[in-house]
């Protein structure tokens, strides 16, 4: 059956005598990340505007349109945050583009609670993801339609659309992992991702 | 890019002096479930022979064929069982058929540490998610293409395969779950989803 949005069928439940209130589904396609209108999905975009000190070329940066959208991020939080156990969903789309010679990314992050892990699957477009630990060794993983990466304990994650096409994946982390941006905006990952020629290259942070 | 398996290309990594050893991404291509031939990923199958007193007509039960495949399952853990903020990923396909007017189902657990959520995203197919909490009061939620369902703490989880075609969702839990197959087992769920005419009906269990 192609995916359609709308509401969820109810089911005739008038047999179950004591019924149980849980969250509703909600609809995410698979096949392109879309998660309709539901108003229980929070929503945000990052611009280059609000990207200041991330890219290498900050010179740049300034001659792009403070507007222009680097990446979106949609998410389900059915639990508070800092629930033991509970777990968070949604996806990010990263924009293609580039700031100099540097690919659009995330700002990439760390979990607050350093031993939270976390899923990503792609969904659309191609790109890396640039994985590092706090003693600043650096890998990268290929991200293309299929590719699901684990995000274990103590690494900290951002993606890079080294594509043509916006770069879709979904994400599965737990409800208590928090986020911790500061460590990065201070002291950045320790390579970054850059087009050399048509390719990226992966180099160490100068 | 259409999914395609196949090994994962590796990045020239060279300008990495310090890199990292992390578990490699696995390929499931989100519109199929299907992960390849990959064998980090675990694989079981369940049979009509093997889930003896799941189904209410057991003389139903008996007239097919014992290694009839009732649900197959696929799961990675790139971490130890038990650890701490750490994550699984998986599938499950529930194949279409009936155990006299019973579709066929998964045999359902509550996770042994109750405090743990799970997720489920339909992929293909439909059917019902049943969920129960320990005082044994039901609901139900339809499941297909699309739908995404958060298993909060402390209730148990049974997908029931309601069409003609094989039913395949992926799951996210934590590495810390564990399961309890024992409590279902022993007290079966309060209610059963059964064909009636060519529709599914919820009944409470006799």
């Amino acid at each position: 059956m192609p995916f359609q949005h709308g509401k969820i069928r109810d089911m005739n439940t008038s047999t179950i005598a004591e019924s149980l209130e849980l969250p509703a589904p909600i609809l995410m396609d698979l096949g392109t990340g879309s998660t309709g209108e539901d108003t229980r999905i929070e929503r945000a975009t990052k611009t280059i505007g609000q990207m200041a000190h991330v890219f290498l070329d900050e010179r740049a940066r300034s001659l792009i349109g403070a507007e222009t959208a680097v990446y979106s991020v949609e998410y389900w939080r059915p639990v508070a945050e800092g629930t033991e156990g509970g777990l968070y969903w949604g996806n990010s789309t990263i924009y293609p583009g580039v700031v100099g010679e540097e690919y659009f990314m995330t700002r990439g992050h760390f979990h607050a609670r350093r031993n939270r892990a976390e899923y990503y699957s792609t969904i659309l477009g191609s790109g890396l993801l640039v994985l590092m630990d706090e003693r600043r060794h650096a890998s990268v993983q290929e991200m293309r339609a299929g590719t699901t990466h684990y995000i274990p304990n103590g690494i900290a994650h951002r993606v890079v659309n080294t594509g043509d096409k916006p770069l879709t994946f979904l994400a599965c982390w737990p409800s208590d992992a928090g986020h911790d941006y500061t460590t990065i905006d201070e002291q950045g990952f320790s390579v970054r991702v850059m087009r050399k020629g048509k390719y990226p290259q992966v180099v160490a942070q100068p």
